[in-house]
């Protein structure tokens, strides 16, 4: 396809009635009682799935293969093989009470591109490929995005395969047990680009009232556990001012976590998700309380300035409270700027089919993160309902579906007949 | 005994060492590995202490009688037994995890008291009595201080027979079962005074390096259940402002139940001891909290202000916050003022043998509370090792123990020959 066909190719679209019965139909597979999809990485019922994607994909005259780790790349051939292929996927394991729409979306957005070049008989000048990640949401298998992760080399394929679930058995014996354990080598080369589509997961399309968020990065993360010490005492016989109340200075950091988001708006999040009060007794003074910390930023100096921030007056609050604080970092994901050609691609892309776009960065780790390190990477955002991810109840709009894989067909048809 | 005669008996004391080695030889039954005492209301270990007790009360001379609840009552004859009767005493079931103090220090102390006006040969007016009151602690059965609260008709005897632990065995069938079921009716009339010695349960009086707490009375209590409603939603694509944070509403109203009770120094506390978040995930942020609130004060009016001012902040933190806190009262007691004439009684004493002292509240419940709704009652604390009780490290000095034991004693020996 020439730069001039291209331009013929403007008024192509997807057939999201398609798509939108695709994603049903995984659904199905590992379907729970309130609408949602329990479908945990390498479980028989991600067999199910992966076999679902493999058929679809040899249907639509894909060649497949899988790699050491359980990656599956669904391959339309290109005008020149040669060249580097242009990838777009995500992942089909869910949580354990997870939507229809998280990951699946992605991975079925792909191969409906691939079924409208097919209908259209487009053959671009480079390779196209669908891929489902091994694992990305890492709830039975850890780390999450594991198969991205390893591809890019992040983690050796022999660890990968060590790792054990709650019951003792290695992602390498689950692989073998579900028949994907692939022979392929776990290696990012010959990669032109990858697009992956996603819904949201968050509140910020919806409330602008904008279908296709241009998602120009992801936050950067660090994660802490935090401990406070103070003393359990009596609530009754025990003055204020004699206090150690370890709960009393955690809500001071509370606080602080989310002023230092508040002071780095508008891509800055600071979360206490997790806290946990010891001995939790009514009328105990808490003498030790548990936390998290999950800091978030799209720069590394100003995730830098916010943990520094948070160490000193996190010692202060210790001080005002007569308790002691210790902070553990357990988690460093560095911020990930996307392929500024790419992110254009998906602009031009939305704008081109007439869809209302903003630049969004994205706040959670998505395989595209890991892919960004390795190649020209950007990704698609659509609305979801009320923001709702990780539940069952998670929806979206088949309309708002359509138009981030109509975004996606035209970003990766500009790549590839370039 | 005349008033004369008082002023002869100025210098009797108790035998310190003797009250020792009997809490010592209580501490036996139920010893924990920690060198505390697991001794739970009405199990078999708690009829080896009341036997422990009826067998040292005999020896001493007493009678003894058991009423409905199985509340013992060791009664020693004055000159005159148609008088009221001067009592002291307290209970004897601990924590799972209690100490050897907590309850056992004011039962023994009176029959201290017994032992040395034996020694002493002397017969006071009134008939003296040491009560030990059937289930303080509430840890088997609810509700705590069940004993005096059925005595002064807080609750009526079938409703206290009738309840049940976790097993399903009720009150009535656990006091048979240890053979404490007694005949006699549960009725609070006779009495002319009540004294109750305890560990102080606190810090204050070690704070202060002083020897005998002059309980003036003890704090009332509102109790709350307070849930906290948000929304649920990922930490990372969740904007700050578009958040419903339950915890970090959360954290303002730990502040503000910890300012209410700085705003009403030094007597009021303000506490909250539980509190649990949902989904309780690194990463989500928290859709709701459950928390308790614990408000004390020494007048019913402070607490009421207190509770006010509770009410009205919470919406506030509910609104700024964009959540809903409801709070529900689920206990209420009224602050209790001890009689001025047993107060000053304690005080006298104290002095009388030349010790430190100092006015001091109860911010914790206790048997005496109860008892001041039917008869002048007046307590007498003395320290703990770091304020600590309900642990196995509960601890107290012998000389500490020796000094409430002789307050004790003049103070009866002043009520009981008037």
């Amino acid at each position: 396809m020439s730069t001039a066909s291209l331009t013929s190719h403007t008024a192509l679209r997807v057939n999201g009635t398609r798509l939108w019965n695709s994603l049903m139909q995984l659904a199905q597979i590992g379907a729970t009682p309130k609408g949602g999809v329990c479908r945990l990485a390498l479980t028989d019922l991600d067999r199910e799935g992966r076999d679902f994607f493999v058929g679809e994909a040899q249907a639509a005259g894909c060649t497949i293969r899988i790699d050491c780790v359980g990656n599956i790349f669904a391959r339309r051939a290109g005008r020149d093989d040669s060249l580097p292929a242009i990838l777009t996927g995500s992942h089909i394991d869910t949580q354990p009470t997870g939507g229809k729409f998280d990951g699946n979306y992605g991975v079925l957005a792909g191969l409906e591109v691939f079924k409208t070049l097919n209908d259209a008989k487009i053959t671009t000048d480079a390779p196209l490929e669908v891929v489902v990640w091994t694992n990305e949401e890492g709830s039975r298998f850890v780390p999450v995005m594991m198969g991205s992760g390893a591809f890019i080399g992040e983690f050796k394929t022999d660890f990968i395969l060590a790792q054990k679930d709650r019951d003792g058995i290695t992602v390498g014996q689950a692989l073998n047990a579900i028949g994907y354990a692939g022979t392929s080598q776990v290696s990012p080369r010959g990669i032109g680009a990858y697009f992956e589509a996603h819904i949201e997961q968050g509140p910020v399309l919806e409330a602008h009232d904008i279908t296709i968020g241009v998602v120009t990065g992801a936050l950067g993360q660090r994660w802490f556990d935090v401990v406070i010490t103070g003393s359990e005492a009596h609530a009754g016989p025990t003055p204020m001012q004699l206090r150690h109340d370890a709960l009393l200075a955690a809500s001071h950091l509370v606080q602080l976590v989310n002023e230092l988001a508040l002071d780095h708006a508008p891509h800055a999040r600071g979360t206490v998700g997790m806290l946990d009060v010891y001995p939790n007794s009514r009328n105990v003074i808490p003498g030790t309380v548990k936390m998290s910390v999950d800091l978030r930023a799209d720069s590394d100096a100003t995730l830098t300035e916010m943990v520094d921030k948070l160490n000193a007056r996190a010692q202060v609050i210790a001080k005002q409270g007569k308790v002691s604080v210790a902070l553990t970092q357990v988690v460093y994901f560095p911020p990930a700027a996307f392929a500024p050609e790419l992110v254009q691609a998906v602009r031009a892309g939305a704008r081109t089919i007439g869809l209302t776009e903003m630049d969004v960065v994205s706040g959670a780790g998505h395989d595209a993160v890991y892919l960004a390190r390795v190649a020209p990477t950007a990704m698609i955002f659509v609305p979801c309902k009320d923001g709702i991810s990780h539940n069952e109840i998670e929806d979206a709009k088949s309309e708002h579906l359509e138009a981030g894989c109509n975004v996606l067909l035209h970003a990766m048809l500009a790549r590839a007949s370039e």
